[in-house]
């Protein structure tokens, strides 16, 4: 494998960033890609317990999946990242250092309304944010800011996952950043 | 390169750790082995802003750098720890972490004596931790537990730095982990 890349998804909860990067990820290794997943509970128990769901918090979590993810990528090896990230200013951050280090940042917005994400509500979160009983929950307390330049758009609300997979794969196909299955 | 391998220098504060890594580090990347260094700088930045110095801390910070040498050792790549790692238990962890997922762990123990580091004090850290100034300081008020069965033991007091790095580059060699020369 030549190049590294970060597959960055993010959107709300419920929005199926892990349910599209499980589909993804096993046919990446299947033509031999490197890849490491990290998402938000591999994360918030390796590199982050403890850390609050304040922006700064939020901030310092992103920055450090970042920080990892751009480790593997300048070697050529490809992470995979599934963290909701808010943000706009510290996506655009971790884009940055990825790029700076000759690596392919792909940006993955998941791009389901709130409303189907409540709807869904796979882990029952937003039953207890709309409750109150949980704080500062994104789309609920908390602003979800959506990416303005993605790679990758995904309608997961029209599309069911395996075909919003499939849209990754051809994109990273036609970047030849894999090889054609 | 085939085999991932973590070298985690462990060590007073001073006892050369960061000297020798800073040494074998060019020597194997011009070797073409694609190692990252996570050095206590290095970590305490992008891993573990916030933590403390006490033995919670100390443990979460150090698994942490072991879940990254991890990622990257599994994956075929190096990673060069050199952190103070003081306690014995959590250096195991990480060894059996590493050793489980297919990579190679060498523990390298700098066994400079506590007088050598504090006359040396490099960074001027033991001036402060002896006037109180600095608490939980390793070796002052926090103990050092040495490895038991270190791959390598380096007398850094009684050899220049550059005799060291030739010592840990010789048992890699010897270890088919590098190609000689």
């Amino acid at each position: 494998m030549s190049q590294g890349f970060v597959l960055w998804f993010t959107g709300l909860s419920g929005s199926g960033k892990s349910t599209v990067a499980d589909l993804v990820v096993p046919e990446l290794r299947e033509r031999g890609v490197k890849i490491e997943v990290l998402d938000g509970d591999v994360v918030r128990t390796n590199l982050s317990k403890g850390l609050g769901f304040s922006k700064e918090g939020r901030d310092t979590n992103i920055l450090r999946v970042g920080f990892v993810a751009n480790l593997l990528a300048r070697n050529g090896l490809a992470a995979c990242c599934a963290c909701i990230s808010p943000y706009t200013e510290i996506r655009d951050t971790v884009r940055r250092q990825v790029e700076g280090d000759g690596g392919t940042f792909i940006e993955i917005f998941m791009d389901a309304p709130l409303d189907d994400c409540i709807q869904r509500d796979p882990k029952g979160l937003y039953k207890k944010a709309l409750a109150g009983e949980i704080k500062q929950f994104t789309g609920i307390d908390d602003p979800y800011e959506p990416p303005e330049n993605p790679e990758i758009v995904l309608k997961t609300h029209d599309a069911p996952p395996e075909e919003s997979a499939r849209q990754v794969l051809e994109y990273l196909e036609k970047e030849s950043l894999i090889p054609a299955a």
